[in-house]
């Protein structure tokens, strides 16, 4: 084990250090969130810093980097107040990771992805047709992060549109069987496979392992 | 595919809708945290809602639960300052995972769970020995959500403490060679194999799969 301190950190040149700080903090549940403008017309962009705030009410946010550097899914979100999550599968990684390029805002990044649409009724904005595990959301509030230029967008859960054969009997959603991907770093994608699942953790006791865990 | 409206989800009783909900928004860079209070009696436990927030300058987030569910580490981040933040592999993800326990505050769950601190020169709170890849924070700020009660807590980086070997020629991190877990739900732990790792995408371009990118 070696210690590396914050100057030599500070002494990588931007993207070396890039990188590393992006690797560091671990595995991300990267996914594709769609949104339209006030016209109805499609964005879609891959984002990997989501994050589960609650589930009484169902909340969950995401972080969007400075306005300048990722404008337009924040602008119609602000706009609409309604945006999908959708994962992301092996056979789709790479054209997900195609909507990552800076396109200008008159570009369907679906057409420029190769990535179909998918409306259901009562709701504006598509699911991605070739995800096997999506949600639409509403705007709940945006919280600027000061240090950084950064933006915590918390959304509350409106529906899921999902293969129901993931479900287990308690509830949990057993996303390794529709082979949903993880990120690490900018650019790195991981097929993550089950380890355990632990039974709740009390004091003076050790945690068993769930049956039926198994791929 | 089904679609599964708002109203439905609500309807379920809440072990099942949180095992659901806290699945759906995908694998989590779960990790353990550890504190001292202003005695320097430890203090570790198991977060799963970690993000990072950008390179320059070098910020990570996690989500602490409404303070009356857990006090602790909050508690002890407020009066220091400083927490590690530590990796977990399969040989201590149960020993990680016993963490969750709702020990009194007088008990020391490095002990409880039996994993040992290890102290570096200089910084006041221990890294877990057990773990492979650990880093140092420094608190900036602690924004409240006040749709449920939790807390967005915002460190920067002060130092890291890794097996170099896993550093690649351009920083990033191959977490994988460690065997760094992922989590999902509530209680389920993964290990994620690499994929791919995509060059750069470019509008009109197709990104390639970079070379090297081997377990």
């Amino acid at each position: 084990m070696e210690l590396i301190p914050k100057e030599t950190i500070l002494s990588w040149d931007r993207f070396y250090r890039g990188n590393f700080i992006n690797s560091l903090s671990g595995y991300k549940s990267v996914s594709l969130i769609a949104t339209v403008d006030k016209k109805g017309n499609p964005n879609l962009a891959i984002f990997s810093n989501l994050v589960h705030l609650g589930a009484d009410p169902a909340l969950i946010a995401f972080v969007n980097r400075p306005r300048e550097a990722a404008p337009h899914t924040l602008q119609n979100i602000e706009a609409t107040g309604l945006y999908t999550i959708n994962h992301i599968h092996p056979d789709m990684v790479l054209r997900a990771h195609q909507t990552s390029a800076k396109y200008s805002t008159d570009v369907n990044e679906f057409e420029a992805a190769a990535l179909k649409p998918e409306y259901v009724e009562g709701f504006s904005v598509p699911f991605v047709k070739e995800s096997r595990c999506s949600y639409a959301m509403k705007l709940i509030e945006v919280i600027p992060i000061k240090h950084n230029n950064t933006f915590l967008v918390i959304g509350e859960l409106q529906q899921v549109r999902l293969d129901t054969t993931i479900i287990r009997s308690d509830g949990f959603l057993q996303l390794d069987k529709i082979e949903t991907v993880a990120s690490l770093g900018i650019d790195a994608y991981y097929k993550p496979q089950p380890l355990a699942r632990y039974s709740y953790a009390k004091p003076g006791t050790i945690a068993t392992n769930l049956d039926e865990f198994t791929v």
